[in-house]
Formats: C-alpha cells, structure tokens, sequence
C-alpha cells in the first residue's frame, strides 16, 4: 500500500455540498493545468510525452485506444480527432473485450492506455496483453504519477486534474480529452497535417478553453429546471453524432452512475432501427448537437412520438439555430468550440447528472455497488 | 415501385399466432436453404460470393463492415470470426456514423455492407462515401435479390431467409451470421488459414446447425416461465463477452422493439465501470454465457448486489458448469457449438423477446413507431 500524497486542503470541500460538484467546477481550472505547458508556449512539442516520444511518434502509423468506462468514452472522442487530424487510422478497444480478439498487430502502431487512477486491472492487463502480441510502444494517459500505469508505458501524459473524490469521474475525463487533443497536436505537427498558422489557431482555441468551460458552467440554473423534471422518470436515452456520440455515452453514464436512471446512448441514425419503440412520455430524448443537420433529421424522426408524448431536451451551441417548441426543449451553450466542443458539451451533462441525483437525494460521491477505481477484473 | 414477388403461400402464418413466431421457428430450415451450396459439397468455394469473388478476395488485405440496426450486430460477431478463423483485421462500422468520420482508405479493404432489405439508406449512403473514399471493392449481404444494395456491390451472397414480414428481424439475423461464416472460411482457405481437416470440420459443424437451431427452439417452455418475470419490469441489462457480446446486443434490442422493454446491453467487463449501479430488484441482469471464466467473473460481480435483490438470468450450455442458486436462474441449451455458439444463442433470446410481447400485449409483429426497412436517412 502506498501512502497517499493527498493534502488536506485539495480534498477539503469549500463551499461544495459534494466533492462531484466541486470536482464539476474545478474543471476550468484542472483543464488550464493540464494544458500549461502549451498555454504559455507558441508551439507545442513533443516532449510534452517524453524524452523518447519524438522518436517513437515518428514511426507512428497507427493508434489503438484501450480503457474502460469512462476512459473509454474519452478513446472514442480521440478517434474522431485522431483520424481528422492527425490523419491516422485509430481503433479504440474495451479493455476487457480486447483480450478476446484476435486482432491485427501492427509493428507501429502506438498503444495508448487511458485510466484516471493508473490501476484499472482490465487496462493494465490489456496493455501486457497487447506487449505480449507484439505491440512494441504505448503511451499512458493518466492522473496519479506513481500509479502502475505510468511504470508500465514507454511513454506518458499525467493530467492534472488533481485528487478525484467522487466515484463518477468528470474532471478526469475532460483533462483526459484535452491532453488527447495534445497528442493529436503533436501527432498531426510531426506528420506534417498541421500548418503553422493551424497549429496557432488550435493553441489560442486551447488558452480560451477555460474561459469557454467556466461559460458553460453558467447554464447550471437552466440545467436544474430540466433535473426537476428528469428526476421523476426512470429512463432516458441520448443521442449524439460523431464526436458527440461518446459524449451522449458519457452522460447517458453519469446519470446512471449516480441518479440510478437507467439512461442509454445511442448514435443518432440508430435510433430508428428499433430504440424509437421505447420513447413515449416517460422516456425524454436527450440530444447533444451542436449540430443542425443532426437535428433537422433528428426532428423529423421524432415527429411520430411527439403524439406519444415524447420530449426531445436539447443541448445546442450558439451555432445551432434550434428554437424552442412544444415538446422541444433548449439549452444553448454560449459559444461553438469547433473540434474541441465534446469537451464543452461535456459540463451541462455532469450538471444535469448531478441535480438529478440531488433531487433524487441518492449519494452522490458514492453510489451504490460502485467502487472509485476497479482493481479486479 | 417494384413489384413484390412474394407468393400468398410464403406470407401466411400456418399454424403461427405471429409473423414473428413463424420466422423464429423458420430458422432452422433457412439457415439450411442459406447453406445448402456447402451443406451438399466437401469443400467450401469463392464461387458462393459471384465470379469474380476468388480473384477479389485474394487481393484483400482487410475487411470493413457498414451496416445498421441488427445487421450491424451481425458485423460485430463477425469481426471475431474473420479475425479469429481468417486472420484479417476487420471493422465493423454503424453506416449512420461512418460518415461523419475520416477513415484511413486501405486499397485492399473489402467494404461488406449488410442489410435484409437491401435498401436501408444509411447502408447505401455509407457504401457510396466508402467508394468515395476510393474503396475499390464490395460485398452485398442481403435478402432481397432485386434490391439496391445488390445491384451497387461488386459481390453479392443473398441470404435465403425468405419474405421477412415482422419488423423485429429474426430470421434474417442468423441468415445474415451463417453467409458471414461462409464468408469467412472461404477467406481463411484463400488465404492458406484453413487446413483441409478443419474444413471439413466446419462443413460438419454446419451442416449439424439446423438440428442444433432445432433443439435450440425446445426451450420455450421455460424461457416462457421467464418471460412471466420479465414482463413485469421495465429494465434490463444484457452482458455478454466476446463473438456472445453482439449477441446480447441483439437480444436487448429485439426485447426493446416488441415489448418495449428498456434493455440494454453491455460488455459483461464494463458493468462495474458504472451500469452496476442501476441493479436492483427492478433490473434483471442476463448472461450469455456459454463460458464458465465469464460467469465466474459475473458471478463476483454480482454478489454485492444480490442483497439488493439483483436476479441472473444465464443462457449458458453443455460447456458451462453453472447451476441454479438463490437469485441464479440457468436455461441449458443441450450443445456447445464453438465458433457457430452466437447463431444458436440467439433463438433464446428472440423467444424470450416474443414472449415476453405476448404477455404484455404488444403488437408483436408492427411495434410502434418503427418501420421494416428504414429507406429514409
């Protein structure tokens, strides 16, 4: 057992009824720390990931993604921007399914583990289970620097969200998609898919995530009228496209996680292959889309249940022009963050997660049947 | 418009009570139509997939699978197979989300879309961005000899599940599963994977399927005893793990379809990175798992919520151990079928969905708001 370096002060409360929450709100903050070394530079490098990362991520020709939960969700995100991007072909795996494929080995391919406490038994065993194929790097994306994790990978990222209390992970999984988006940087500069000017852009798109964080923490009031009425339904689905279909994932998670609303993601187009059976009156639809080719055929889909009574809640941007209806209901974040919106859609969903466990009176920092790290198969 | 061939006689129920009735106990002797060319021959021949199949698939290098609904799910069992008995790394994409990303183009990718009606415009859409793309060569799946899909593919294998008519697809799944393993081992055998005693093994192996679909259909009766428990809920969790993980898909989606269930399934490791917190009394947790390491796993898991009430539903059978406890409920089928296990594991499931719809009352064969094939995007 190691002793924990934790200070008082960074797991005091403050002014918070729940560490999620103040975990929640902390996120501007953790999200800059995490991002400091290129916040204050004017390009960013590779060193960002070790001494041997230039070298390793030269020969780099493709990415698999092994986590779980949570992590996972923020694999997926990292796809979208991996292949956009950077230009390289990435595959994301469940740490506890990948060990039953067979999969295909490639002598450079880049393995990149993702895990919040550096210890998930299922991660770490895929990554040794990856070693064994063949694999011949791996990166570890991670939030406690003496963690297992980080002993075991060529290469490493620590995000700096700080000691996270609650058992559902939020500050983790946004300082996990911002140092995703560095490897990404990093990645696509080496490659030479980023230009100077574009590699300027993306770092001043960066210095204003925490200003963009800290504006999306303000629908918090909006949010809390929806949880009212979530809070007396038991199921929910959300839907998302793209890069925000793992976001749809991850706060369909939360809410199940901590409000014990059975809550499911689907990718939007799905919807219509069956899921749409289930929406009536006591099923909300949840849609993140910041997007308005989603929900112009998201609307349309929805048409037939609005007689049943369905209702469509909708987190939209300020590039969506969605107006509220009968039966269609808005929250619009101030600002589009372009590639990096996953991780501005992520807030309201926490928030939304939160109040409804509140209202619900559940308990919140540790839900029932879940431990904060899984360190058994 | 086109004309439907479909004869009076296809289409009538027989001694049925549903349409969905008559086409799960259809399987046995379709599944035998769709293999009849390997039922009857000592070896299995490219020829199955078109003339020019042989000089295609010895270029192929990788395969891509785009579909949607229960198609899709039939890609992901088939990802184990064709990376398991063929050694090629394979793909399975929802063709709603293909789009929306920017995937790596490999010239010697074979793009496999699958789809029952052949018309399901995401499938198309999604083949038609892949040949975009520059993918040079197709496969159609499909059940419909005069549809779209067939005529945009390169190659094509049509399933013989015959006329389709409930919404919830059945029949055309495991027809779908049994032209995808074809597909395989003709793959393993170009590709020198495949001895000639193996083959014949597996020629042996599916020529026994449709008496084992047979024997599988005999426990009705008691997954009719269930059905009486599931349909007083409102929730369920389906897991599996591996080639059984699809298939907890499929049977969460058939019992979402007909009985309005809200099930969902998940990758039996994942459930305790969060969706363990939802189990209760109200939320049965079903296994597909005719593998003792996963239900031992399971089993742990699921300990701490038995004191909550939390009940196991397993379909395991000859191979796995597991007997009936307090809160453990077992349905054995009477054969373990190796790699052909998901086809046969299926039939439960959709007799489950069935009758489960039955009790409710549900309109089996049209669920509400749902449409056969989705021709709209």
């Amino acid at each position: 057992v190691q002793e924990s370096e934790l200070s008082n002060e960074s797991v005091e409360m403050g002014p918070y009824a729940h560490f999620m929450q103040k975990e929640i709100f902390e996120q501007p903050g953790v999200v800059a720390n995490t991002l400091e070394m290129v916040l204050n530079a004017q390009s960013i490098s590779p060193r960002l990931f070790g001494s041997e990362a230039e070298n390793i991520f030269n020969n780099t020709d493709s990415i698999l993604i092994l986590a779980c939960g949570t992590s996972y969700h923020a694999g997926l995100v990292a796809r979208y921007w991996l292949e956009t991007v950077a230009g390289l072909p990435c595959n994301v795996e469940i740490a506890s399914e990948y060990r039953y494929r067979n999969p295909a080995v490639g002598a450079n391919t880049l393995v990149v583990g993702i895990s919040q406490s550096g210890e998930t038994a299922d991660t770490l065993a895929a990554l040794g289970y990856a070693r064994s194929l063949g694999h011949r790097y791996s990166l570890g994306i991670c939030n406690v620097a003496e963690s297992a994790l980080v002993r075991q990978t060529d290469l490493r990222f620590l995000t700096r969200a700080g000691p996270e209390i609650g058992v559902a992970s939020t500050k983790a999984f946004t300082t996990q998609l911002a140092a995703l988006m560095l490897l990404t940087m990093t990645l696509a500069k080496l490659r030479g898919r980023l230009t100077g000017e574009k590699e300027r852009e993306m770092i001043i798109a960066l210095r204003h995530l925490p200003v963009a964080l800290q504006l999306a923490l303000q629908v918090e009031p909006q949010v809390k009228v929806w949880a009212g009425r979530f809070a007396k339904k038991s199921h929910a689905l959300f839907l998302g496209r793209g890069m925000h279909y793992p976001i749809a994932m991850e706060g369909a998670l939360k809410l199940k996680e901590i409000s014990y609303i059975h809550a499911e993601a689907y990718a939007a187009g799905e919807l219509k292959h069956g899921p749409l059976a289930l929406v009536d009156k006591d099923m909300p639809v949840v849609a993140i889309a910041p997007n308005d080719t989603l929900l112009e055929k998201l609307k349309s889909n929805l048409q037939e249940v609005r007689a049943r009574g369905g209702e469509l809640y909708v987190f939209a941007d300020a590039d969506s022009r969605i107006q509220e209806s009968e039966g269609l209901h808005v929250i619009r974040l101030a600002e589009h963050a372009g590639s990096l919106s996953p991780i501005l859609h992520t807030i309201p969903l926490q928030l939304l997660a939160y109040h409804v466990a509140l209202q619900k009176g559940t308990d919140v920092d540790k839900p029932r049947n879940l431990a904060k790290s899984v360190t058994v198969e």
